[in-house]
């Protein structure tokens, strides 16, 4: 008889866009008429820079023809990509990362997800809360935690609350902990990572022998210079740490896929045994064996973002981007909302006014001003309370749904 | 203190392809002016079809415009390719498949690799021997077997021999298994299954409780309309069946990437409390935690697969590559080398002359005339003796390929 695998089964079943799914839907057929405008869900809205559409239609040119066709590449991605990630991405920051130490995939949340395959199962596990549902989801899926309790925290995961109460900044956990997720600048809370924040996770996983998983997707975000947009701007990383990049929130290829993972050879770990290995081998394995390369055309689209066009398209998008974010802020802060984030990130955590819960200000603003965010108790149980707005569309979206915001809040 | 996961430490090293690079660099260090025609890799040769290139560009374009540009996408495929999909490769042939049935992917080698993830670790697993290794690989870094033995067959694995002996025909288990990997048409073989051969899988799935892992991605060539494309032409496979299916060797996509995985509703197991499970939800679960969904440009690619213009350019392919099939089965005949495979498959799988080793004939073969082929002994234990040659090349190289054995070769 086959056995499944019944972890999935106790995954909760997808609550949140589903439920605001829901919720919007009945409103929108109860008032026809309303024009509502969504905030909520974290994909980028305005067109792919023309540096990278260019390099692709050239690239698609290049498969009609014999002698520029491409084939399989390799499974860790071109070169020339990885040549360009690690020049631009990482050592123009003094990131010590070579180019075959990069990965490219087709997603961050495929590699987010993937790279737990290359380890065991008896590793105790750590993440923030809020959190991004997919480190949770996936250890769950992977056995590596018990069953949901009612607050919607799974036994055996370490829940790390990140709020307003301190100051959004991860406190090491008590315990000793194997795999640490983080993810800075922050989703959902837009919250920030200094230097010396990150020192004291560097220090920590090397002194217990932990593993960092940093999610560095928003890292394009990042205004001031002094915050660090990769761990391994952090001595002793290169020991300690993976960290994940992805072109969707930069280049906004949310729809057109690619991103990257970096593995750096010196991550290594020792076996039961006593032998000892390098992550990376296990990881080029699992991509070798489990993957097949990303798309020549994408890579070739990926490549672009860092040509003088592209990383000025690119600017200009993020720009606009955090200039809504500016707005959001202003405006919210206008209505007596108090609001964090939306400085290095394309996210606004708002703090619900008159001690709502997430979901009651969630109807409050779906019913008043037909403006539709995301729960903050959707991230998890330190999130409730919170509320995520997104500072991804339009300017004219934005401008109207603040402008119904502070003619129904007061400050 | 981190657990990696010490399956992959039971991996044999990739040998099979890096030893073959070695040699052939070897052989072209020596002998600088000659012209080495490579036959071995199954990767395509020639251009993407027309009708995908001017639907990628046009898919490019849209992403530069607002109002058509595309953020993330369904996890499962946009509607218009899974319809296509299930009206003219399943529907067509009077597979009862329903495009919500139908999961678009990246590759066949992902899916094929991370199907495991919804299957428990108490699985007996069978394969063919022969085999492509991905359906290996993954299962020993899934922990599904024991150590590799001496003939690199893994402890805990069924291997069900397919040879000349048997006409290419798997023999049922005489155990009970729980998944079972089938190819048809065959790689490494070219061999095919016919509707009675798989009956008797089908049947043996139903009574003994198993899952078919089914891995159509050469169907295309199949040239003899009464040998099935699909599992489901068999009755009752939609209660014992998952279907593996891909762009890559039918219209030439194994650089541009795409792929899809058919889970029917009815698929259905229990878990150890004996709740009954859809392993369609499973797999829908896994894709939208671990997978964000295929390029939208790729999917528009695909799509154009079967438009009319990409129908007949797709036929033209696949018959030019059987003409190179049928061009490498005659020589080798006329040399009096016994041939197999390469009528309804782009492989054609040699028995080694004069009773060589799969690796001696390698040498020979590469020694005098300069080409290269795949030995068979690659693909595991009873591939020993046989030997793999591709069709996939330009018609020049095939026949100057051909041309160099026959002068060598004598029947």
């Amino acid at each position: 008889m086959v056995a499944i695998n019944e972890n999935y089964l106790k995954l909760k079943a997808g609550y949140l866009f589903p439920e605001i799914g829901r919720r919007v839907k009945a409103y929108a057929e109860s008032h026809p008429d309303a024009a509502i405008i969504k905030l909520g869900i974290g994909d980028v809205t305005e067109p792919l820079p023309e540096a990278c559409r260019s390099a692709m239609i050239k690239a698609v040119e290049e498969m009609g023809d014999r002698a520029t066709f491409k084939g399989y590449g390799p499974e860790q991605g071109y070169g020339w990509l990885r040549e360009a990630i690690a020049a631009n991405d990482f050592q123009s920051r003094g990131c010590d990362i070579d180019a075959s130490e990069i990965f490219v995939s087709d997603g961050g949340k495929c590699d987010t997800g993937n790279i737990l395959d290359i380890f065991g199962n008896d590793n105790t596990i750590a993440v923030t809360d809020p959190v991004y549902p997919v480190y949770v989801d996936t250890n769950v899926m992977a056995g590596n935690t018990g069953e949901v309790s009612e607050n919607g925290q799974y036994g055996g995961l370490r829940y790390l609350p990140i709020t307003a109460d301190n100051n959004f900044t991860v406190t090491l956990p008590e315990d000793k902990v194997d795999l640490i997720y983080l993810c800075f600048p922050n989703n959902p809370t837009g919250a920030t990572a200094s230097k010396a924040d990150l020192k004291v996770w560097v220090d920590y996983a090397r002194a217990n022998d932990a593993i960092i998983l940093f999610d560095a997707a928003y890292e394009a975000y990042i205004t001031d210079d002094d915050i660090p947009h990769s761990i391994y701007e952090i001595e002793g990383a290169r020991e300690c740490a993976i960290e994940f990049r992805s072109f969707s929130k930069n280049a906004g290829f949310t729809g057109t896929r690619c991103a990257c993972t970096v593995v750096p050879k010196s991550l290594k770990r020792k076996a039961s045994d006593g032998t000892e290995v390098m992550l990376h081998q296990l990881w080029n394995r699992r991509q070798s064996t489990k993957f097949n390369g990303v798309s020549y055309i994408v890579q070739r689209g990926a490549e672009a973002v860092y040509s003088p066009e592209g990383k000025a398209q690119i600017k200009a998008l993020i720009e606009f981007y955090l200039e809504n974010a500016q707005i959001i802020r202003q405006q919210l802060s206008n209505a007596g909302i108090a609001v964090y984030g939306g400085i290095h990130a394309p996210y606004i955590w708002v703090k619900t006014p008159d001690g709502l819960s997430s979901w009651d200000f969630f109807d409050k603003l779906l019913n008043l001003c037909s403006v539709v965010g995301t729960p903050g108790s959707g991230f998890g149980a330190a999130g409730e309370g919170y509320f995520r707005i997104s500072a991804f569309n339009s300017r004219a979206n934005v401008e109207d749904a603040m402008a119904r915001i502070t003619s129904k809040f007061k400050a």
